[in-house]
């Protein structure tokens, strides 16, 4: 079972990390605790809808598109798919079309 | 701030009613107590990963299509815009080609 907090955890572990920022400068932007951000980075807490909310913009992530990279991760694991651009529809039509 | 629980809830609300389902009878199925997925539906409360697995299942509804459901809710009302479909896409070049 894909489980919400997991995935929003990794998601906002790959963010963070892809900024090069530490859970310290994180967390203290987003004004919540280093080691509630650490437990919820690793899918251990349910964050509040608030606290996300905060870590969000502490991330300049918005919300929506964190819940979109969720949902897209989560459908992919289980077979689903879900074109979301021209350049995606392309690829599923033409699978091949970018190789070679 | 639109908040996560809240946005959840509308969309577990609507998808329910879209079925002609009483709150008891998704409860039951989800195995969650009516007063516990009736707050949740008003965004009264933070449901757990696992009971919102639960309660998904019961709409047969995928997690990641509450989750895409509640991201574009919330890009829009950000106006922030994602195509989805070809017939967005459509739509979005042609606003007016459906008038008339």
């Amino acid at each position: 079972m894909m489980l919400l907090r997991n995935e929003i955890g990794q998601v906002l572990r790959s963010v963070r990390l892809s900024q090069r920022r530490t859970l310290r400068e994180v967390s203290t932007a987003a004004k919540v605790s280093l080691g509630y951000l650490s437990e919820v980075e690793r899918g251990q807490k349910e964050a509040s809808s608030e606290l996300l909310h905060s870590i969000c913009e502490a991330l300049d992530l918005p919300l929506w598109a964190t819940l979109r990279e969720v949902s897209d991760r989560m459908a992919q694991a289980e077979g689903a798919w879900i074109p979301d651009s021209p350049a995606d529809l392309v690829e599923r039509e033409f699978p091949l079309a970018s190789v070679g």
